[in-house]
C-alpha cells in the first residue's frame, strides 16, 4: 500500500467529507475496526457511537458499562450481541473476543490509566479520551504498558484530525501569515454543579485539564514546537461549593523557541467560546469557534487585500470519525499515531507546570 | 454648576456625539481653554489639532516645534500668532502667554518628562499621552512639579473617554455579564524600521509601551482593580536591526483581587489588530476594533437569547475630543482629572513589572 501517514493527513487536510471517505473506503481492508467502547456517557453515546453509524474505517462490536440496561439498549442499535457486553469487573475478557481490535476509553481521566492498562493487556489498541491521565507517572505507565504489549496507543485529541485545524496549519506552514510572532487562545464554559468534572479524584483538575488543554494543544500544533518559561496565574472566585477540589481559572503565558509568545486562558466559570488567534507578521489568523464538534469558522486577513472566511463542513457527530480513520491506519499499516500516548505525556507534563507555577499541586 | 465627573462621564458614556457636544457647550464659561501643543507628529497634525477644530471647549493658541516652517504652515490653518509659535528652547516663556491654558505633549516618550516639568514650571496644565515617561522616577517627577505648580496633569488616556469602552465598563459593572472570570486583551503592529518607537533612548521600551499600554490600561479600567502575580515572556524573532534595543514581543498574565485573570499580548513584529474579551458567568464581551481612532465595535452576547452589536459613531478625529472635553471641565471646575498622572505612573510601574518578569530592565 502506498497510501503514506503523510497523503492521508494531506488528503485529510484538503479534501471536504464527501471526497474524503470514499478514498480511505478505497484503502480499507477486508474487515473494519471493531471498536469497543469503555463508558456510556455523553462522549460516547451522543458522539463517538453515532459517527461510527457512518465510519468506512470502523464499526461498534463491543461495550463496557456498569449498567447492562443502558448497555443492552446501546447495544440493539449498534448490533452488538450480548456476549458483547462487558462491565468493569469481568472487561479482561475482552482479551478472548477476536471482534474486538481497538477500545475506546471514555470514563472520567482518573479511570483512563487502569482502563487503557488493562485494555492493552487483553491484546487491544487504544484510543483515549483527553486528557490521557491525571498523573504524569500514570501517563507513562500508559505508554510502557501499551509499548510491552505491543498495542498501539492514541489520544483522542479530535482536533488534531480536523480539516479546519489542519487548514490553519497549512496557511501558518505555507508561510502566508509571515513569521509568526503571537497566539491567544481560550476554551472554557460556566460548568453547573454536580459534574464529575468538579472532582478532583475523578477529573485530576478543574478547566485546564478538561478545555484549557485544547488551548495548550493547539498552540504546539499551530506553532509545531515544544513551550517553555511557562507562567501560571490561578483563582476561585465563586464560594459556591463548585470550585472545592479544582480550580475555576487559569490563565498562563509560554514562550516557544522560535520566541513566539502564546497567551491562554481557560474557566469553568464563564462563558469562553474555544478560540485561537494567531498573528503572523503578514497577518491573522482566527478559529472561532475552534474546538467544537462542528461549526469551526476560520477567517484570515493577510496583507491588505487577502481576507479567507471559512465555516466548517465538518458536522457533529461526522467529526469523530477522523480520527478513528486515522487509528485505523495505523492498526492496519503499522505505523504510529500523529498523536500518540506520547503527546498525551507533553500536554501532561505542561499541564504540571502551569499548574506548579500556578501555586496548585503537580500532577 | 451641579454637572459633576461623575454626571459628565456618564453623559460621555451615554450620549451620542451630537447631543454630547451641545451639552458641555452649555457648561463652557466665557473662553475655551487655549492649547499650547508641543511637537508636531502624526498625533498632533493628523488628529489632535483637527478634532479642535470642531471642538466646543478648546482651541490651538500656540505651537512649540524644531521646525518652523512646519510650525508657520499649521498656524496659519489654526489662526495661531507668528508671536505664539515657540522652538523647544524657548518654550519657557510660554508662561507670559496668557492665551496659554493647557499644554498639549506630543513629543517622543523619552522627552514627556521634561516638557511636562517645564510646561508646569511655566504655569500651565498638562495633558501629556501615554506612556507619560520612559521611568517610573521620572513619572514621579512630573506628578510632583505638577502638584507644586498647582497646575493638573492628566495622561491622554482616549479610550477612557471613548463611549464604546464606557459602555464595556457599564455593561460590566451593571452585572449583565455576571462575574467576570477573565479577559483577554491584544495589541500591536508591524513595525517598519527607522521609526523613533524603535529605539529604546526615545520609546523607553518597545510595544508594551506603546500599545501594550492599551491592553494593561484597558483591564484595569475594566476590572476597576489593580493587578498583582504579573508573568511575563518577551522575545525577539526578527534579527534585521529593528529590534536591537527593544523587544519585538511580550505576552504576560496577571491577576487582579477578586480573582479575575488577565492574559495580554504584544508585538510589533505582527498584525495585531487591538482587541478586548470580558468573560462573565452570564456571557461575553468583545471589543474588536478597540483602540483605533474609529470603527470600534462591541458585540456581546449574554445568556441564550441577548445579542448586542453595535458599531461606534466616535470618528477620527472627532474621537480625541473626548479627553480634552473632560480636561476643560477638570480646568474650569477644579476637579481631578479621571485620568490623572498617578494614573500613568501606575501603568509605568506595572509595565516596569511585566520588563522585570521578562527578564528586561525595570523602567
Amino acid at each position: 500500500m502506498n497510501f503514506t501517514r503523510r497523503d492521508f493527513n494531506r488528503f485529510a487536510g484538503l479534501a471536504a467529507v464527501s471526497q474524503f471517505l470514499p478514498a480511505v473506503q478505497a484503502q480499507t481492508p477486508d474487515r473494519r475496526v471493531g471498536w469497543c467502547v469503555v463508558a456510556l456517557g455523553r462522549i460516547s453515546m451522543d458522539h463517538f457511537m453515532p459517527a461510527m453509524k457512518t465510519s468506512q474505517t470502523g464499526k461498534i462490536v463491543a461495550l463496557v458499562s456498569g449498567h447492562r440496561d443502558k448497555a443492552e439498549k446501546q447495544a440493539a442499535i449498534y448490533g452488538v450481541p450480548a456476549s458483547a457486553i462487558y462491565n468493569y469487573e469481568n472487561m479482561d475478557t475482552i482479551r478472548d473476543n477476536k471482534e474486538i481490535d481497538a477500545v475506546y476509553i471514555a470514563l472520567p481521566n482518573s479511570m483512563h490509566a487502569e482502563y487503557t492498562i488493562r485494555s492493552a493487556k487483553a491484546g487491544k489498541h487504544v484510543l483515549c479520551e483527553k486528557p490521557m491521565a491525571t498523573s504524569v507517572a500514570d501517563s507513562k505507565a500508559m505508554i510502557e504498558t501499551c509499548k510491552t504489549a505491543n498495542k498501539k496507543l492514541m489520544i483522542a485529541y479530535r482536533c488534531q484530525y480536523d480539516p479546519t485545524h489542519l487548514k490553519a496549519i497549512e496557511l501558518i506552514r505555507s508561510g502566508a501569515l509571515g513569521q509568526v510572532q503571537a497566539i491567544e487562545s481560550a476554551f472554557g464554559f460556566n460548568c453547573g454543579a454536580g459534574e464529575w468534572r468538579l472532582d478532583r479524584k475523578m477529573a485530576g483538575g478543574g478547566p485546564l485539564m478538561d478545555v484549557g488543554i485544547y488551548c495548550l494543544n493547539a498552540s504546539r500544533y499551530l506553532t509545531g514546537e515544544e513551550p517553555g518559561n511557562i507562567y501560571a496565574n490561578s483563582s476561585v472566585i465563586d464560594h459556591d461549593g463548585r470550585f472545592d477540589t479544582v480550580e475555576e481559572n487559569v490563565g498562563w503565558t509560554m514562550k516557544f523557541p522560535s520566541g513566539i509568545v502564546a497567551s491562554c486562558n481557560t474557566t469553568y466559570g464563564a462563558s469562553m467560546t474555544g478560540s485561537f488567534r494567531v498573528h503572523g507578521a503578514k497577518g491573522m489568523l482566527q478559529v472561532l469557534p475552534a474546538f467544537n464538534y462542528d461549526g469551526m469558522h476560520l477567517t484570515a486577513e493577510i496583507g491588505r487585500d487577502q481576507k479567507i472566511d471559512e465555516l466548517s463542513t465538518a458536522r457533529d457527530p461526522i467529526e469523530f470519525n477522523w480520527q478513528s480513520d486515522h487509528f485505523a491506519d495505523c492498526i492496519w499499516n503499522n505505523k504510529m499515531p500523529k498523536t500518540p500516548g506520547e503527546e498525551g505525556l507533553r500536554d501532561m507534563e505542561l499541564m504540571s507546570e502551569i499548574y506548579k507555577s500556578a501555586g496548585l499541586a503537580a500532577l
